[in-house]
């Protein structure tokens, strides 16, 4: 079974949705064969790859909070990713484009190291004083060494905007073919989705649903097309 | 969208499967939006490591074939591939346990190299006159290096019989639970089932109705959970 995941890594409840998801995940019992993929979603993809704003400004300016208004909503999710035992610095997070962490993802994902790099581009986005986005592209060369990346190769999406590019763009547009407006959004085996931040249970439930209920291929094409199987292989007439 | 191939490197239709279904990808508007993943089947997993064959002498044992037959059969086999622009040695082949062969497909697509190894492990064992079957690891090992793996990792998998020994078991299980029990078995998007080797146009067929058709996962959860979107995250009561 297949769970796709379209999530930004600024997307505070995509931080604590994926923790919740692992959750459910965690006491699936078939989930060593549940293969899950990131998919992207740019929630900012205007902003300029060097604008870099605090989360705070951010809010007020873009969405026309009060500034009490944002600090009482980082206070909640920083609550929410507590309540999941994830570190949150509800003051002081930088807010930027993420493409380039997008594509990074996807030298990640042909690496088998996806996962990993993104838990490191989350936990440094909420947990970490240092920002990510002012960092250059060194701190993500460093981020994706930890995630067991190879640094020139890291370095050489990086220096290319092409690389991997195409790859961001399918995934987006596939998100709006399939309706999604938001993230974290979750498809289970392309027959069930999840929009949002559920409880865990709901992931549980999804997944024993999704599981039990995997689809069966229709056939295409004739019937008795020449094949090998346990009797040997079909013999071509001539 | 996602195409599943499950094949085994001693099919011989699964080696002109591939190149048929290969030839309806490349002339796919859509085909940069499609990923391949080879899954294992194993046609003779009883088969002990060591114990290699020549391919006709297994025909007539195995399947009570008359020489002649076993002969007759290579040779309309080597027509087809032939038809596809394909080399295959119609004598001279050696047939054995595929196992480590899976198993390494498995480390190649762990870091995104499965159809180059794929290509050169059904080269080397239906177009050359080296055996597959008989170099030992260190002929595995160089094939893994040439589709672009390391050699220790690929050394260290050969060398652990239990590596990637149950993502080959999963793929098998899979396999039997979609009801295919020959090979090659092409399903797209968990949708559209293609068995055997059918001719381009049915893989070309399959291609567009499935893309045609993708499918709408169905929304599971309650609706309007915690999610970010255009206008911002939702701030969660508290």
């Amino acid at each position: 079974m297949r769970v796709e995941i379209w999530s930004d890594i600024a997307c505070p409840w995509c931080y604590v949705g994926k923790a919740r998801f692992d959750k459910a995940l965690a006491a699936f019992p078939h989930r060593d064969r549940v293969e899950v993929v990131h998919r992207s979603f740019e929630l900012d993809p205007d902003r300029p790859k060097g604008e870099v704003e605090p989360v705070l400004t951010m809010l007020t300016r873009k969405y026309g909070m009060s500034e009490e208004q944002a600090r009482a909503g980082e206070d909640g999710l920083g609550a929410q990713a507590a309540a999941e035992g994830l570190a949150y610095r509800t003051r002081g997070r930088d807010h930027g484009n993420t493409f380039d962490l997008h594509r990074l993802l996807h030298l990640a994902k042909e690496h088998g190291r996806q996962d990993e790099l993104l838990a490191l581009l989350y936990r440094a986005n909420f947990a970490e004083e240092r920002s990510l986005f002012t960092g250059g592209d060194e701190r993500l060369v460093a981020l994706a060494v930890e995630a067991g990346l190879d640094a020139g190769a890291a370095r050489a999406v990086l220096a290319d905007p092409d690389a991997y590019a195409d790859a961001v763009r399918a995934d987006e547009r596939e998100a709006a073919r399939l309706g999604a407006n938001g993230v974290p959004f979750f498809v289970l085996d392309r027959t069930y989705g999840v929009s949002g931040t559920q409880p865990v249970g709901v992931f549980a439930q999804a997944l024993a649903r999704a599981w039990e209920e995997r689809p069966s291929p229709e056939p295409v094409g004739r019937a008795g097309a020449e094949a090998c199987g346990p009797d040997g292989c079909a013999v071509p007439r001539h």
